[in-house]
């Protein structure tokens, strides 16, 4: 802490989870836990239900879970399948991939497709590979990758889907909320969620829904299961409660977080992510650098590192010097683009801060560029959309 | 909330008190209250003493009082003199005025040298002064002028004051902590603070110490008073407690404000407020704004509206439309100038998002000037200053 400069140093997360929470939120966590059986609990079990069924946009049962999103994706492979069925797996980047890795962890049949991380797939895409793999029993997609920033046709993938007998299922981890993704009117049979995202509540919680299409492979399929048994949370919600433990003080959180969610609006919500989503955007592209994805989502920009740039250095300075927790990028990528997350409880000057944080790292690169034409072009969006 | 347009928007405390509080000294006030006439709230209380005396550096007691700064401007007027006693008060704005305000309301005889709001005061002045009042028993003076952003020469005022019968008394409440103020070293007769500026604690307490010149006076004066008497307070502190009901939850937050202080180290906590004043100084001035104070110092930077900006307006912006809470003008320079705060618990991308808030103020307003180049200029030195 001691030298010739000294300065306070505040952490800022800007990263794809977790995400920054509202304070309201964050205080609830020390106020005193109650107890689970009572009336008091199962009244805010069932607003929380009620609340993600209006995020989800969809009349089905949201099943609330205490795990992080891996088991909502683990819930969603061994409550629809049985060992052998044949699946469709869509892996656009390390999320994608898991699907197929539980699915072959659990005896299924995995046409994978793995795209180059950031492209795009199309519906005209998965109408082939349906064809290829006429008797799927479903196909395994993603909203919004977390690992590249791209945004998928889950609309178009929903219009292809819908009329076969395969299930559409979809991981909405990171983008619900944030993108639009109305389960019903877009025909998705499973939709998973996690609290740490758009939902503004600390990690720990995740959330399923079946459609009445993908329910009866529940109830046919003969994967092994226990804790993620979809039949037991169904049967549970009848009373009002969960068939295990709940992670009380999260659903209390989440109970708060979804009530400022419902104050927002979900319109409102997903408008807020594209105003900082466009900023950001807009920030790195005016110091000269590209986007990794194709078609480039509003959860958080993935964004190239060029030439002469040590992109895994980039991310070490943003976070030990300047304590701006943006994400590296993943697995074999690493280094090749960084994330700066726009997501949660943020606002215009987290991405201020971000951009800022990026220009004084780059001239601690060396890196040729005007500094302040990021924030230029940032502060130019945020103004305009800010009412 | 609703709107074509949607952000979610953050609040920025920017203001020189109350200024943010470090998430560990926040949550502490969740935390029990404990009874206050207990060895384990004594031992907390004595704690605080010395903490206290660690950063006015002295040898002398630091009473700590439940009041905010105004009540500790009192209790060094009420316990120093006696009605009718002539006095000097360098009223530099504000708060100045204030000094002769109480000493006047208490029957003291007041000379009274009323300053252009910004300009400095010279120890070849306060000679002048002294020598037409020969017989002043105290002069009363501002380190830091909180309504103009100007620093006060304490310690040539010191060298002055300390050879001759009067006391020199020093309002240290928004600059102790933030800019040097050794209250031995410098021949400080009385030193008053507060608990929400540089301290980082919530407003409710105040700070005052005299030196044993000062203490003469307190056993002499025969000022009215009860709950600012210094010597009650000096009696309770034999026995490691107040005189009247402690505010519990403050003072175990000062405690821990004051742990960080001392992990932080006084001259680094003073080195860092010299870099946020630096940066936003450089940061206003390279978008063509002067400075008000001819002196200015490192707790808050006062900068002048210039013609065609409605000052006014321009900080109710701020407030109004980006929740960043600066602080304007007062009384009859209302418009003029306004004032970002640098004291406390902020750190470098705080004055970036000051200047980024007034930057699409200034574009909201019409101002031309080329946005981006006050970030530019704070961030060139927050980076060259962050290590």
């Amino acid at each position: 802490m001691n030298g010739a400069n000294f300065l306070i140093k505040k952490k800022y997360l800007l990263s794809p989870g977790p995400t920054p929470l509202p304070e309201e939120v964050l205080s609830l966590a020390s106020e005193p836990i109650i107890h689970h059986r009572t009336p008091e609990f199962s009244q805010i079990y069932m607003e929380v239900t009620d609340g993600l069924k209006f995020v989800f946009q969809t009349e089905n049962d949201v099943y609330i879970m205490a795990s992080t999103g891996s088991g909502a994706m683990e819930a969603a492979v061994v409550n629809t399948l049985s060992p052998g069925d044949k699946v469709i797996c869509i892996n656009c980047g390390k999320f994608g991939a898991r699907w197929a890795h539980i699915a072959r962890a659990y005896g299924a049949d995995v046409k994978e497709i793995v795209l180059e991380w950031g492209d795009n797939f199309s519906k005209a895409q998965l109408v082939e590979v349906m064809q290829e793999v006429p008797e799927a029993k479903a196909v395994f997609s993603t909203l919004f990758a977390t690992s590249t920033g791209a945004l998928y046709d889950i609309q178009g993938f929903g219009e292809v889907v819908s009329p076969t007998n395969a299930i559409l299922v979809v991981d909405g981890i990171s983008g619900l909320g944030a993108t639009p993704c109305p389960m019903d009117d877009w025909n998705i049979d499973v939709l998973i969620s996690g609290s740490q995202k758009a939902f503004m509540t600390p990690p720990g919680l995740s959330y399923i829904s079946f459609s009445s299409k993908a329910w009866n492979l529940v109830e046919s399929s003969t994967m092994p299961k226990f804790y993620y048994d979809a039949r037991e949370y169904k049967e549970s919600l009848k009373n009002n409660t969960s068939p295990w433990s709940p992670a009380i003080s999260l659903i209390l959180q989440q109970k708060k977080s979804l009530d400022i969610i419902k104050s927002i609006g979900l319109k409102n919500l997903i408008l807020h992510h594209q105003i900082l989503g466009n900023a950001t955007r807009s920030g790195v592209q005016a110091i000269g650098f590209d986007l990794l994805p194709r078609c480039p989502g509003n959860v958080l920009t993935a964004v190239k590192v060029p030439d002469g740039i040590d992109g895994i250095r980039l991310v070490e300075i943003m976070h030990e010097k300047y304590h701006v927790y943006i994400a590296g990028a993943q697995g074999p990528h690493k280094g090749d683009f960084f994330r700066i997350a726009h997501l949660g409880y943020m606002g215009g000057f987290d991405v201020i801060t971000a951009l800022s944080a990026l220009e004084m790292t780059l001239l601690d690169l060396g890196y040729s560029f005007e500094p302040g034409q990021a924030i230029k072009a940032a502060e130019k969006i945020i103004k305009e959309n800010w009412q």
